[in-house]
């Protein structure tokens, strides 16, 4: 069975599709409310993101875009120090795509979302012209505990980065199914709640957080040094990349900085709760190959009022270095040019 | 200038559009951050729903999609008796996209997202193939006030139906353009907080609000039969339709009370109270032609456990009855068949 305009257009076919497939999955006493919005109780300081995801293949190495599109916007949740709670999720259908295969994607929607204890609260369906595509919006919102303080501005000088795996894997994933190169090479996607909850749990002072996805490390430490205004020092030998992904990125020269990965995360906590973090994300299972990567640094020439740093003064512009294996320092600017698109 | 692919890549593309499309009309201090999700402080009951916006054309009479995003949403989490808040925003732009309509569409939504008091607070970006379409989500979440208690299982015997104005505008239009019939149809497409404000700042006990969306306002009024377990009668002469709809529609074979709008709705309130209210309807924008157009009736043959109700009884079946001028009563069914595909 293919998707057709008619289950887009509010009539008997989008209210069949509505049951079979959504209604299946998406069950609890919200949703079930089918009002035009859903009510929640939160209270405090919440986190919201929202995310649309585009991926194709809609299926993959690892997952597939029900997966992703749940993973991805927990995951956005989770880095600024939230519980995830509640999502809402958008379907735009192409005409001609698979209902087994939406299914399939919705179905891992529901089982990720139980994994990761958020409810799906609201949603929506459209139908449009096209060759059987589907993409996803989910919104995700959050409550961030009190004792809770994340913020990419939080680091400081001292601190240590930590990366929680092995980098590239989603983008080499993707890339390889669309180039149909055979490989082993299977995407990230994943929820990082594992590792959040550990080290909240350990108490660990953690001053941010990021998910390292569209832009790679090299875009997200670049933002993080932004808007600390500091200075961030990566050592190369220590960042984790696959033997696989080494030599796919190699074969294409790619550079594992600058790929995408859906389950991935950088935390950047106290020099001295570095080792104790290593060790709580280790063992987790999405955390199991992090390392420490580097430090936070003060900027170079730095002025004492803060304020003097938004000058526009080469000197005191915040960047990333990295430090060869070889000793040698290169800058790591932003993604320069173009990412892969339709990476998620 | 068109959308490529390289502006949904991640890349110096994708970071020019966000400064000087999106940067330029959404700018407060939540989104400035660039965080990966908004923190946001609100507390108690809030209400939350979800559209993606695949309208075509995306510019029309009365409107374009970046107005029409933001009204639906914030709509629909009026209907929840909430005061809209903060809203996300995620634009799937095809290749070839026209960055002047673009940036008409962003544009309007800065400035109905100011009307409407809501702050974008998160976004996000992506870049498909295509051809020249732009599709959007918004997320929204207001607050609800203690005192509100607004749902569809809250309507009556007794209470009397107001719709907000005439029907099947917004359908018309859009019709009318895709179908190049030249004619001064106007989409209603517009934010209901006017109407919203009139009626709970009177004091209006409010029992059950729904917009005129998808599907029309037959099937909207058997959903509210349905979670109210009641009969709804309705007069069609009382309801409100412009002379150039009727004759569109009529042209066309098309019955307004299917339709769809994107500027109306229906308030369900006590009897006693529905002058009052339909008095401050007519004094706002968006319920100049307000009317009173039918009333919340018993279930014929209602038990009095009300759980009896659920058996598949066809004497106890909720249902919508019309009066017809001439004074025969039909039923008005959900709707059949197809309605328009992006409509919204």
């Amino acid at each position: 069975m293919k998707i057709t305009m008619a289950h887009g257009s509010g009539g008997n076919a989008s209210k069949e599709l509505m049951g079979n497939i959504f209604g299946k999955y998406f069950k609890n006493d919200i949703l079930d409310k089918l009002e035009d919005a859903a009510v929640l109780d939160v209270s405090g300081r919440i986190a919201m993101s929202t995310d649309s995801f585009v991926v194709t293949p809609l299926e993959f190495k690892g997952g597939n875009i029900g997966k992703l599109c749940v993973c991805g916007t927990v995951n956005d949740v989770l880095m600024m120090g939230a519980e995830p709670k509640y999502l809402t999720c958008g379907f735009i259908m192409e005409e001609g795509l698979d209902i087994d295969l939406l299914e399939k994607a919705v179905a891992s929607m529901a089982r990720q979302a139980e994994e990761a204890g958020v409810k799906i609260v609201a949603g929506d369906t459209k139908v449009v012209e096209g060759s059987g595509g589907l993409m996803i919006n989910t919104t995700g919102i959050g409550v961030i505990p009190e004792t809770r303080d994340v913020s990419a501005e939080n680091c400081a000088p001292g601190d240590k980065i930590i990366v929680s795996g092995t980098l590239g894997d989603h983008h080499a994933c993707i890339l390889s199914a669309r180039m149909e190169i055979e490989n082993e090479i299977k995407s990230d996607c994943g929820c990082l709640k594992d590792i959040t909850d550990a080290l909240f749990g350990a108490g660990i002072d953690v001053h941010t957080m990021r998910d390292v996805t569209r832009g790679g490390m090299g875009t997200i430490l670049n933002e993080i040094a932004d808007s600390s205004r500091t200075m961030i020092e990566l050592q190369e030998a220590a960042i984790p990349v696959s033997e696989e992904v080494k030599g796919f990125a190699g074969m294409l020269g790619l550079d594992p900085l600058y790929m995408a990965n859906e389950g991935k995360m950088i935390a950047i906590v106290p020099g001295d709760q570095a080792e104790k973090a290593l060790e709580l994300m280790r063992a987790t299972e999405h955390g199991a190959n992090a390392a420490i990567i580097g430090e936070v640094k003060q900027l170079s020439c730095k002025k004492d009022n803060d304020m003097s740093g938004t000058d526009a003064d080469a000197e005191t512009k915040p960047v990333v270095h990295i430090k060869t294996p070889l000793g040698a320092t290169r800058v790591l600017d932003v993604l320069y040019g173009e990412g892969l698109p339709r990476i998620c």
